[in-house]
């Protein structure tokens, strides 16, 4: 692996005979597959192209000879701990979650510990210490990942997501938000990207010591 | 008071003789007499103009005939409880901080809570319950105020300030950080508007019961 | 109530089944419910599963087990008084009218007293003077708040609304201009949110004397 | 005059020299000379060298050869009349007022009539009415044309400056604030474009009957 | 007519019964309507609901009482003459041509004199001269104002329009452009407000020599 | 020449020390040398150490072993015709003048023919039809590529400045305006890049026939 | 042809019968028809209205009296070589292979040689160097014209495409790159617009020797 | 250490009364101290009140009872390897460098090697796959870590700098540029924060294996 992480197809805006030929490339070589940003379309048609996959609509994947669990209730932890700041950003958390079981990482999720809320995160503090790395999922003004950096010494990875309303622009609040955080120990993804902090986790959890 | 709020003269960009004007015209009324965004350079031509009056510097205020005390350590509680994120905030936390004081509310000032570091910020979480209303300062992403409203049942009236760099935008990103908030009873003014923060105060104070 | 305001569920891009499980369970608490930022899909899909409970379309509102008048005539003074700018204006003002009725505060609404025809404004600000909280509603360019902040005592929360075409850029606009006010006493919550306004106008209420 | 506008100089960034070419090309023609937006070390620089002109500091004008009266009182008429909405803003209303001169209309300036003091804008409506055409002027929140043309048949020209702080960015919010206007019968120049708008001004006023 | 200007329905995002409600409202008092900004479905339901009224689709308007003619070919002359730059700038220009008739100014209209084709603007130079004002509309990079300004001595109203892709940005190139502009004598209205430059025109004709 | 263009040195914000080494360093090699964004104090810098250069203040650079002739009048036709709107774009068109000469190309330079005075522009034509590639320099609304392209054959290397106040935005409108240009064969480079654009000049005259 | 570039016809919004009058228009002068941006919808219909043309649907395109080939495998060289980051680029990769041809250049297309995977562009170094000019296409961070004008002596054009998601922003973030770049001979045309490369290179391709 | 990361001390903007305080208390603790972003005028004020400590004025560093070494030439490989654009994003390439060694990394600093010369960066990645982390600096368009992303397995912190100019903005566009990346593995943190990415790197190099 050249850049040390398996391919994922990137489905948005594809074509069903792309999303073919792109999945089918991966099985002749006898490669498992994901798929990620596919719409409710784009997965039926995957799935009946290839029946023997799976389609996880919520997250926006589909998966071919791998086995992912995305059903609630979720492990509270992991070496790659998601934290999801609402109820709306669970499809950004969702598909961290399952990238980062699909590059071989032991994965948890916690969802719904916003700041708005904290007597929801406390609890998890401890499932925190005992993660390697801390994916933290937020949307409007994406406080979480600063808060939680300031109560942990592992490495955070913050992902925006595109939930809210008028001035959260789509997510550009939020990631504004995370680039600015006071607290040491954050680095920053794409807005809605999932994927690409399941990404960087895994190549963090390959470190060598 | 047609407004509810006595007249406060807006140094910034001023000439001496205009802030001469400004404050004689005051005085003349027999009125007290604050002054606020002064440069240091405004600041001293004031108090060479009408030395019986008092500067400070670090707020960028000048006061005639009002006996405002701006000096540590600050009472830490108040009708008016101002709370500042980060030691670079200081200059507006105090202009909302003298202001409040001069439009004759009791006021408290509670330095140096950002969100990296809650542990600071819960002691004075009894003192957010006896307040009538909260000043909630902050720069770079501006969290503060959500996680404080989530907190108490005091409405909260946030403060972006221009600290920060980079992506902290003058304090545009505090600012939509604070618009986006998901905690119930955040209320915001313009950046660095510590005036207007104590302004808003004042009128919620007098409501009538 | 830990932030003194009763849950509301948030409407917009849940499932039909994200929300019957949220008024289900609120319902299931004894307590009423709330629901806003509805399309009129989602609207009807509530009422056909809870058909005791009332949709208002044009507010995006759906309540159960709240008795909410919507309809006008509007009283046109309350403890917490909307003012709305334009007809465009009217399903935020809505939302914040209703919202402040289902906290519990009796509330007034007076549409179509924008800037461009001061005389429909003036006969009002009796009743403004006697509301305790003031909600501001505007578009475009947003000035309404400014305005009526001069001509009373009383504490503005100004809600910037998406109405408009061109620069009006979805409500940054009017946003931009509340913030940048001259006239004291006025605060600003996000585009659209009348929820947020309401949600402070009941904080602000509730305030020790 | 192919323009129907005489030539003005540009002062902004000009070398001691260019503008010295430039003010003496134009005195060579035997014809009057305007220049804008000059620097105090600008001005001083052309009253050196011309010393028979004269400089108006606060607008950042020099003329030679016209004979304009820029100190208060001002006449409170004219065929144009500027309306300026802060103190601040009267640099941007002096450029006009002094242009519109210069281009032979016959001009008023009425300063210190913003939207938070509509009692203050009241008086004017008359002479409104018995101008030809208003220039207003305004920064932070530019609401005073809307409101203006609201009150008057006259056609508005709307200036915006670059007073304020925060989020006034420089202008821009009063400017997309004009734009945004529901009043009918406002146009809008650029920021600070005090003689952008009197050349407006001069080409209707010599519009044929 | 308080604004010098008679009232236009604006009927974007109105319902059916609310435009109904308003162009029986003036029919009521014996006025002609004019209503702007619909889309074909609201053309459609107004045409329906009072059939002798015109509905206008390319232009998105419908009147009542009023003989508006809006077909080609347009006469190349008139007080106020309207310049488009592209084919795709139609529709607005064709707003502003009727609604100048609507207010009884004599129009003209012609098309198709963008930038990029210089030698077809320039045989309307003599019928711009002969025009009272000039309403020049353009999209993309909008700099057709600018050549105009330079090339006559009329006034021109620019209007911005939404045509374009890519870094046109919905109309704010065009709007900058022409704000930008180093030619004396342009002011401009929000972007597609074809409405707002004929009444600004309506304004100018009326004044008093 | 791996990329087809002599090295040049960028000079902004390098200290003499680097500036010293960068020039020593090629001087070394036997090369002349161009150092570009000079700074008055960079320039005077310069000289001194390497008296045998020399500086052109006006278009902040400096030459050594390099015989550029950047004094007016000049040649008004070349391989690259440089063609500057304002008299404040100078500077940067001189720096593509001085540039393009320094690669080997015969230049010329035609100042002040900007969009509002179009009659001054029309003599140079027939030059630009014998040049082989035209720079075109303009500030504001940047529409002098738009219109230069729609009146020859030759390809245009448009350059927006930094020109202009308000809405200019320090060149970014120049800049959207020429992207968005209507007229086919125009190709854009940074604001202010003179440089660039000279280097495009450079590969397109060198392109094998 | 006075701009030195055949008439294209841009379809994006036109309806059925705009573009058959347009198509017909030039049909009938005898010429060959080219016209881009065309919906699925759109292309439909101009094949049924003129069934001997042909449509090339993944690049929006329509020919009459043209033959071009757009189905790989493409040519790999040309003295136009079009050279493509990313699979989803290709629609807007394909519309400058394509107008090249149209406008008579022999053109060539590799795709998929993105900056992440450089072993993929190294192999086609060499047809570079053998073409007159290169169109580098490229979404995201818009890297790879930056990355071949590094790497070879022939002018680039760049055109950014709006493939990407979060802060792609619809290809500003590929523009403003690509305009930032440090390597020389480098100009970028708006986003999405092949057409406008094509057209910058058949001007080039056409210089005089 | 609750964070994982040892306090170092902004310096941006503090008052030297402020720094002596900051510096002392650390001290007192017995704890080694640097301060970051200090303007020359700062670190000299620092020199004379702590003559023990040391003060690299380039990176804006001061550092007291701790030995950095930043003077060239510099190790080009280490835990953490520093691998950075231009001679002008070297600033930022030092801060991360030393706050690296500072936090007990061993740490590689690799400069010039832009994207706009390839040939530079392949010697170095050897030293790339032997690194734990790389930092990769970069400002203008960013594509520095993109690339490095694309040839090695290792995690990639991005650092944009606000280096460049025109649509550089100050390093935004550089920051969207390494967000929109295309290569695994990436994640970023605010413009000019070497300081961020040093604390980043020290969390991931304590990861337990
Ligand atoms: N720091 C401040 N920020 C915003 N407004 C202020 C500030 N200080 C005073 N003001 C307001 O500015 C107005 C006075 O402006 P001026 O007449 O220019 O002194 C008064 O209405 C004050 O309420
Ligand atoms: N296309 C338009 N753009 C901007 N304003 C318009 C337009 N059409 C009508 N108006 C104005 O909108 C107001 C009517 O708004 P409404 O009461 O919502 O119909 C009137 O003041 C008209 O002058
Ligand atoms: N004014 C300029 N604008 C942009 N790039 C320039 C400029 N002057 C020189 N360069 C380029 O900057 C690079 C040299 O940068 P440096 O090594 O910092 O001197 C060379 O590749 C030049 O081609
Ligand atoms: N260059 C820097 N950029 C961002 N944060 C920094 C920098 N240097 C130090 N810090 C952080 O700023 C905080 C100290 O701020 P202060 O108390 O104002 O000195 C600590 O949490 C540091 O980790
Ligand atoms: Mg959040
Ligand atoms: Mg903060
Ligand atoms: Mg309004
Ligand atoms: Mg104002
Ligand atoms: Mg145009
Ligand atoms: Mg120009
Ligand atoms: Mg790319
Ligand atoms: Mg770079």
């Amino acid at each position: 692996l050249r850049t040390g992480v398996p391919e994922v197809v990137f489905g948005s805006g594809k074509s069903e005979a792309q999303l073919e030929r792109a999945v089918q490339g991966l099985a002749d070589q006898g490669a498992s597959v994901l798929v990620t940003k596919l719409s409710p379309g784009q997965g039926e048609a995957l799935h009946a192209l290839f029946p023997e996959g799976k389609v996880h609509p919520q997250a926006g994947l589909f998966t071919l000879g791998a086995d992912l669990s995305l059903t609630p209730p979720w492990p509270e932890q992991g070496e790659a701990l998601v934290l999801s700041a609402g109820a709306s950003d669970l499809p950004v958390a969702l598909e961290a979650y399952a990238t980062a079981q699909y590059f071989g990482l032991t994965a948890g999720l916690v969802s719904d510990v916003g700041v708005a809320g904290l007597h929801r995160l406390l609890p998890h503090l401890q499932a925190c210490d005992q993660a390697r790395v801390l994916i933290v999922v937020a949307g409007m003004e994406g406080a979480l990942p600063s808060v939680v950096a300031g109560l942990t010494d592992k490495p955070v990875i913050a992902v925006p997501t595109s939930v809210g309303y008028g001035v959260s622009f789509q997510g550009v609040t939020a990631l504004l938000g995370m680039l600015s955080s006071c607290a040491p120990g954050v680095a920053v993804v794409n807005i809605d990207n999932g994927f690409g902090a399941a990404a960087m986790a895994r190549k963090l959890c390959h470190l060598k010591p």
